[in-house]
């Protein structure tokens, strides 16, 4: 653990100061009830003092335990965070009060990542080769955690590995669900390394009111969708938690050692769990971070613990692994790096996230060109002005119009999307206009992908989810 | 739930209701944020305010959500309980301030079990055409739940499954270790049922400062002094969690299950866990419930999960029972039936338990000879007279000899041990010769054990911890 010096400026966020205090106090506790040796528990007090005097140094409040600091989602688990202009921004819920959408560069100091900039998106380039991926370019992908590293080790021959996910919700999946995936195949092609993709079919059911069978299925389905946006199934293993932990031991020990080293107070701080969640949720998380651990795939990495992982997901994913980089050096693991991406807004708005429980807020991936035009041009939120005349003289906002939005997410030329930015800011070019655009881009987009889909059989999905050795050598 | 019936006495315990509450306090509030109908909501707060009502009657006190009732084990894991004269059981601790050991009978209320009585001991002997064991003569298993439905089922043909367990928190395992496995193989002879045996390698690695490493070698020296018992390699499956938890996806589903409904506030009243314990410890309980549902081991059951389980231990672990009758019904699983047991007392008395963690305190399978004699004499406590002389004059108690409850564990014949008791209620019998007569006793009894643990080879020990089909078809 850093020192904390009392004397200088506390570099460490209030998120990061509570975490640490709430690993402290437990940690006090523990050798109290195993009865340590006094210099042993006098040394843990003195720190967990030390600690507090940061944290109201930093907050303006003392430390109680299971109570996060003001600005953080826990508090508020089914809507906006109390401070004024906070967003909310957790694994379950993501919702602010601004139409721009989240506020990323804030999130970044509050999350305590660092932001992708010009010389790190140069140095990937380099070091692949490749010219950056255009979610890169536009910021799609924005923050990070230790790419530096990554890229350190990747030049001096160290291999690294991929881990996504989804949660397999529904059979539903739409265009926002696609981007992580989107950008982890373009990492799995550029790096060519071994990529790990985990269904949390039992996170579903235990969340939500469906049966095992339901969440297992669901996973297959959805594993259809992500085989089609490319992966090579020689360097990918997808599978489904339900099918695999019970056919994993070192993945079931991996839980295990997680979960004995995180305690209640530390989700109850992180995912704002309380004491009526059953105990399935509560200790799930572990089950989420096993998967940083490269012994959790043991035919894959030939029994090696010690594989840096990184990990492309959207930005609300990371208290997962902000726990689970708390937690790797105490069981003896490398820390896993991460690259998130902003959320693909809703057709209403940037307030929200697109969400497959919304229809009217998603373009799903079984969307007929005819569904999409409709969508697109009835409810895809403008940043135009009402009538013609007026666009045509104040010009049109793209910083806020969802059309636009999904333009930069979508349109691979960047001369093209500058353009269409600036004849929209001008006016010359209308919402209608700009709508058409966005059409044209979504329709052949999507019809590939389900053309893609179709191809996908049951026996390539098998293939894809058989824990098996990938043609890496380690 | 059974009604509650306000205008007559409430049948169910204290420790019952409690439990009752926390289900449906938590039922309430997740009808509230699933935002459910408002007749259901209501219908739920009304019986959650009769409940109440019950509760106060009962106790006395109000009902607060993670405060169990005051005579319960969670308020004071760390020592006895506050109200006068209440033993502490739980499954971490056992004490009382009696030298008679812990007051079976007042348990059984607390607990809510049913006493094994005459009627009972008659009908198993009636059923399976054997003479009850000691055990059941002597009162050593003298509480159950359920048994005469066991016994029903098994007259109608219906079969069952025993479960029973170890957690191996070190290799030295003592005669009070044995006994629900001696109890255990009795019942496998003369029913001819099909056994498992859990041996809670995880739970051990996540409570105590022990590698997963070395709970794993625990799992399987132990699982030597287990099979050493004499049971029959056809009938039972011997099974460590960090082994099959990750080899046996129905059993990973099962917990699963379990765990989706079970909450923190139920195992915060039953176990005691506060917000500074491990996830893993928090979610654990459900590992030790999975094994009671018949399809937690589909190679032996067939895939079937409506198998009548009955489960032989202590009862001390009747809280993971108690939890575990609750939620089957819930998941559509039958609940298992019990037979409890009480403590093997410590060599010093029977205020405690034997302890492996106090080797002072006990009996060790692997003791020599002169071992037991020199424990025996030195350390058992004795219920006789400080001088010859008094003892002739005025007898000993064997209710506190610590000898003569071991000789009644162990001792064969009945008319022996009345004679016994007599002679050492007179005076007639000396202390000494009574140590005398359990050293003859333990001696034999443990060099026997020995023996047969020498010819339990690693190849029989894989035998029994392979999960395959046992000699019984379903």
């Amino acid at each position: 653990m850093a020192d904390c010096q009392e004397d200088t400026a506390c570099k460490l966020t209030a998120m990061q100061l509570y975490e640490k205090l709430t690993l402290q106090g437990d940690q006090v506790r523990a050798l109290k009830s195993e009865k340590a040796a006094k210099p042993e528990i006098d040394a843990a007090v003195q720190l967990l003092l030390k600690l507090k005097v940061c944290y109201k140094k930093s907050t303006g409040q003392d430390y109680k335990a299971g109570c996060p600091p003001n600005d953080d989602v826990s508090q508020s688990n089914n809507g906006p965070v109390t401070e004024d202009g906070d967003d909310q921004v957790d694994p379950w819920n993501v919702s602010t009060t601004s139409a721009k959408g989240v506020d990323y560069d804030k999130l970044i100091v509050r999350f305590g990542s660092s932001k992708i900039d010009q010389e790190l998106i140069d140095r990937i380039s380099r070091v692949t080769g490749q010219t950056p991926h255009r979610f890169l370019r536009r910021g799609v992908f924005f923050s990070h955690r230790d790419m530096h590293q990554v890229l350190d080790a990747f030049e001096n021959k160290k291999s690294f590995f991929l881990y996504t996910g989804r949660g397999p919700s529904s059979e539903a999946m739409h265009v926002g669900h696609l981007i992580p995936f989107i950008f982890t195949k373009w990492l799995q092609d550029v790096f060519n390394v071994p990529l790990v993709i985990q269904l949390t079919d039992d996170e579903k059911y235990l969340w939500k009111d469906l049966s095992q069978e339901q969440c297992y299925r669901f996973s297959v389905e959805n594993a259809k969708d992500i085989i089609a946006c490319g992966f090579d199934v020689n360097k990918t293993f997808i599978f489904s938690d339900l099918d695999y932990i019970g056919s994993s031991p070192t993945f079931y020990k991996n839980m295990l050692k997680i979960q004995k080293h995180v305690t209640f107070n530390q989700v109850k701080g992180i995912f704002g769990f309380t004491d009526s969640d059953c105990i399935g949720k509560i200790s799930f998380p572990a089950i989420q971070a096993a998967p940083s651990f490269s012994n959790s795939f043991p035919q894959i990495f030939n029994g090696r613990a010690d594989l840096q992982c990184l990990i492309p997901c959207a930005i609300d994913q990371d208290p997962y692994f902000r726990m689970t980089r708390d937690v790797a050096p105490r069981i003896g693991y490398p820390k896993p790096a991460l690259l998130h991406s902003t959320f693909f807004p809703a057709l209403q708005g940037a307030q929200t996230k697109m969400s497959a429980s919304d229809p009217n807020s998603s373009i799903f991936l079984t969307d007929t060109p005819k569904q999409i035009k409709t969508k697109i041009n009835k409810h895809a939120f403008s940043g135009g002005k009402d009538t013609i005349e007026e666009h045509r003289k104040y010009g049109g906002n793209p910083d806020l119009d969802v059309s636009f939005m999904y333009l930069s997410f979508f349109l691979e030329d960047d001369e093209e999307l500058e353009k269409i930015r600036q004849d929209y800011t001008s006016g010359a070019l209308l919402t209608g206009e700009l709508k058409k655009r966005l059409i044209e881009t979504l329709q052949p987009m999507i019809a590939a992908h389900q053309e893609r889909r179709k191809h996908v059989t049951d026996d390539i999905v098998k293939q894809f989810m058989t824990p098996r050795k990938l043609e890496f050598n380690f």
